[in-house]
C-alpha cells in the first residue's frame, strides 16, 4: 500500500488553460482500462523536456526528441501504456510514427508537432492497430478538466494515480501549474521508470522553459529511487501553454521565472516523492540526506548507495534497527579518502554512530522506535565541507519480489 | 537451497601438510554452533591476502592488514563468526588485538603473526570474553584433516558448507591445494561478504604469492554479485606452507608457478561460484557473459548492470522470459557510445535479441525453456571489439528479502 500517499480528487487537479485532455480504453495490454491519453495544446504553447539517458531508449524516445528539436510548435501529446515499444528496432519506430501521424490527423497538425510516449512491458511490439483504434475517443473526450482520468491513464503498476497543482500570482495574475506523473518501479534517475507531464498557463520561451524543467527534474525526478533500474522510456514534459493572463517571461533573471521556477519544481517535488511513496512494494518512506560534504556529488554517491542497499531496504522493511548495515553502505559509496572517524549517523533526532563506531548515548529502542515509523529519515554528518543532497527511496519487501516476478502475468 | 550445490565431504578437502585447523563452539551469537577457527601454519608459511575496500572495513581488516604488513611471518589466523567487529571503533580494534594476543599465548608466537578475521552482524560489539574463552578449544582441536569442520566454523547465513581441493605435479611431486569459504549475501566485489582462505603445501616466495592471490580473486571472488552489497570485512587469504616436497617457486615467470596459480585460480572459482549457488534466497544460478567489448572494462560494466538489476533477478526467479528488463539493463549500465543496433543477446544457445530489437527467428517458447532450468547462460555480443568479461549472480526471491528481513533474529 502507499505510504502516507492519499490520491488527488479531481477537484484537486486545476485546469490549465490551453491543455485539454481526453483518454481511451483501447485494451493495449489488458481490456476494461484507461491505456491511452492525448494532451492537445493550445497554438503558440513551449514545451521543454528531459529523457532517459538509457543507451535503449525507447522508440516513441527517439521520436519525441526529433519532434521537439524540429521547433515546428508541439500541439499534442499521445501517451499509452502497457507497451513500451522500447527493444522494438526499426518496427518499433515505424509505429511511433504512425501513432504521431494519426494524431495529427485528428487534431489537424504536422505528425512532427505530435510528441509520442509509451510505458510497460520491453522488447514486445507496439500493438499499433489498438493505439490507432483508440485515438478518436481519446479526441472525443477532450476536455480541460480531464486531468484526473489522464492520471489514471497513464498508470501501469500504480496503485494511485498521482497528480498535484500549485496556483501562484504574477504580475497580480493568478498562474496555474499541474502536472501529473506515474511510476512505481524500475525507478532510479536520469531518468527512472516514470512519465511527467507538468503544464502551465504562463507563458514561458522555450530556452527558459528548457532551463526550469531541468532545473525541476534535477531537484526531484532525478533524486528518487526504488530499485537502481533505470528504464528506457522515462520522460518529464514541461509545457507553458501561454494561455493565461500572465505576462511572458523572457528573463531567467526575473523575478517571475524564479517564482514559476519554484512553483514548478514544487510540483515535480511533490510527483517523484509519490512515485516512491507508492513504490512497488514499498510498506516506509525513506529520506536520505548527506551533509557536510565537500562536494554535492561525493554527498548523492554516499545517499544514493545507502538510498540502493538491498541490505539497508530490507532492513528497513522489518523494522530491524540493523544499522551497521548503513555504515558498510556508506563505506563502499567509492568515496575514497572518506574519513568514518569524523562522521555522524543519525536515525531521524537520534544519534546511531559516531568515532567510527556505534554511538555510547546509543538506545536499541530508540532506533526501534523509529524504525516502526513509516517516514524516517537517515541523516549522515560527514563533517568534511558545507554540501548536501538528498535522495527518497523506499523500504523493499516481499511485494517488491512478488509485482516484478509476475509483472507480465 | 542452493542451486546444483552439493557440500564437500570430509574426503573432498585433502590434508594440506604445515596446517591444523581447530574449531570451537563459543556461542558467539548463538550457542550449539562450531563458530571459532585457529588455523595454524607451519614456520615460514608465506602467507597474503586482499581485503575490503569498504572504508567502514571492520576491525580486525586492520589489524590483519598490519600484521601482514610488518613481515614477521604468519604463524595462525583466528575467525569468529556472528560478529563483523565493524562499525566498532576503538574498542573493536582494542578486541581484535586482544584476541591475537590470546592466540599468540597459546600458540607460543608473536601477536604479529597473528591474522584476525570476523564476519556476522555490523556495529554492535565484539563478545570478547567468549572469544577469549573459546581460543583454548580450537588449539586443542587442531588437526591436519579438519578442513570440513573449520568450513562449517566460518559459516554465517551459508546453507551448506564450502571446500575444494586440487592436486598438481610440480618437478614430479605432488602439490596439494584446499580452500574453504563463506558466504552467501552482501555479496559484490572488491569484496563481498566473504571470507576464503586457500592454502598450498607447495614453497612461494611472498611477493609471488601476494600476486598469484590477487589474480585468484579477480578470477573468481571479484566476479561475482548476490545483493550488490560489499561488505565491511572480506578477505581472501593464500597461504604456502611450503611444507611438501616440491622445489619452491621463485620465478613468477616459471612454469610451476602458472601450473600453481592455474590451479589456486581453479578453487577460487569453484569456491565463489559455491557463494552465488548457496545466495540468499537462490533458486538459479546466472552466468552473464559480454563479449566483443572495446575493452574489459566495459564488458564487466554490462555485465555488472545485468546482473545487479533486481527487475532482471526478479524475472529469472518467476522464470519469465521478460527479457527486455535485461536490453535496459545493457543501456543503463553507462557505456555512453553503445550502438544498440549492433549488439546481440542470447540465452543460452537461443539467439533473443539483434538490430535493437527482438530477434526474428526468437520464440517465446524457446525463451521460457531456458528460464525453467536451474543454470542459465546471459550473453551479450557487443560486436565493437575482442574483450570478455564474465560475472556469475543468481536470482532474486522471495527468500532473500525473508532472510535479509530477518537475519538478526
Amino acid at each position: 500500500m502507499p505510504v502516507n500517499l492519499n490520491p488527488p480528487s479531481k477537484g484537486d487537479l486545476l485546469t490549465v488553460r490551453g491543455v485539454l485532455l481526453g483518454t481511451a480504453e483501447a485494451a493495449i495490454k489488458k481490456p476494461d482500462r484507461k491505456d491511452l491519453l492525448i494532451m492537445h495544446l493550445a497554438p503558440q504553447s513551449a514545451v521543454a523536456g528531459i529523457f532517459t539517458r538509457n543507451r535503449f531508449c525507447a522508440a516513441p524516445v527517439v521520436v519525441a526528441r526529433e519532434h521537439l528539436a524540429s521547433g515546428k510548435g508541439v500541439r499534442a501529446l499521445v501517451v499509452n501504456t502497457g507497451n513500451a515499444n522500447a527493444g522494438t528496432g526499426d518496427a518499433g519506430l515505424a509505429a511511433a510514427r504512425a501513432t504521431c501521424s494519426e494524431v495529427a490527423n485528428l487534431l489537424d497538425c504536422g505528425a512532427d508537432q505530435v510528441l509520442p510516449f509509451s510505458t510497460g512491458v520491453i522488447m514486445e511490439p507496439l500493438p499499433l492497430a489498438r493505439v490507432i483504434a483508440g485515438l478518436p475517443h481519446c479526441v472525443g473526450s477532450l476536455r480541460e478538466d480531464n486531468w484526473l482520468d489522464a492520471a489514471h491513464a497513464i498508470m501501469t503498476t500504480d496503485i494511485v494515480a498521482k497528480g498535484a497543482s500549485r496556483q501562484i500570482t504574477l504580475a497580480g495574475k493568478t498562474v496555474t501549474i499541474t502536472g501529473i506523473a506515474k511510476g512505481s518501479g524500475m525507478i532510479h534517475p536520469n531518468m527512472a521508470t516514470m512519465l511527467g507531464y507538468i503544464a502551465t498557463d504562463a507563458a514561458v520561451a522555450q530556452p527558459l522553459l528548457q532551463q526550469m524543467v531541468r532545473h525541476a527534474g534535477d531537484a526531484s525526478f532525478n533524486c528518487i529511487t526504488v530499485d537502481g533500474d533505470t528504464s528506457t522510456n522515462d520522460a518529464l514534459v514541461l509545457i507553458a501553454t501561454g494561455a493565461g493572463d500572465a505576462p511572458a517571461i523572457t528573463d531567467a533573471g526575473s523575478e517571475a521565472f524564479a517564482k514559476l521556477q519554484a512553483a514548478v519544481s514544487e510540483v515535480a517535488i511533490q510527483l517523484a516523492q509519490a512515485i516512491v511513496r507508492d513504490g512497488e512494494g514499498a510498506t516506509k518512506f525513506i529520506t536520505v540526506r548527506v551533509e557536510g560534504g565537500s562536494s554535492s556529488a561525493e554527498c548523492r554517491q554516499i545517499a544514493y548507495a545507502v538510498a540502493r542497499s538491498p541490505l539497508v531496504k530490507t532492513a528497513f522493511f522489518a523494522s530491524d534497527p540493523n544499522l551497521g548495515r548503513i555504515l558498510a553502505a556508506i563505506g563502499y559509496a567509492g568515496v575514497e579518502d572518506l574519513d568514518v572517524q569524523r562522521l555522524k549517523l543519525y536515525l531521524d533526532d537520534v544519534l546511531v554512530a559516531e568515532h567510527g563506531g556505534r554511538a555510547a548515548s546509543y538506545r536499541e529502542e530508540a532506533g526501534q522506535r523509529i524504525m516502526g515509523q513509516s517516514d524516517i529519515t537517515i541523516r549522515v554528518v560527514l563533517d568534511r565541507g558545507a554540501a548536501v543532497s538528498t535522495v527518497w527511496t523506499c523500504d523493499f519487501s516481499y511485494d517488491y519480489v512478488k509485482i516484478n516476478a509476475s509483472y507480465r502475468s
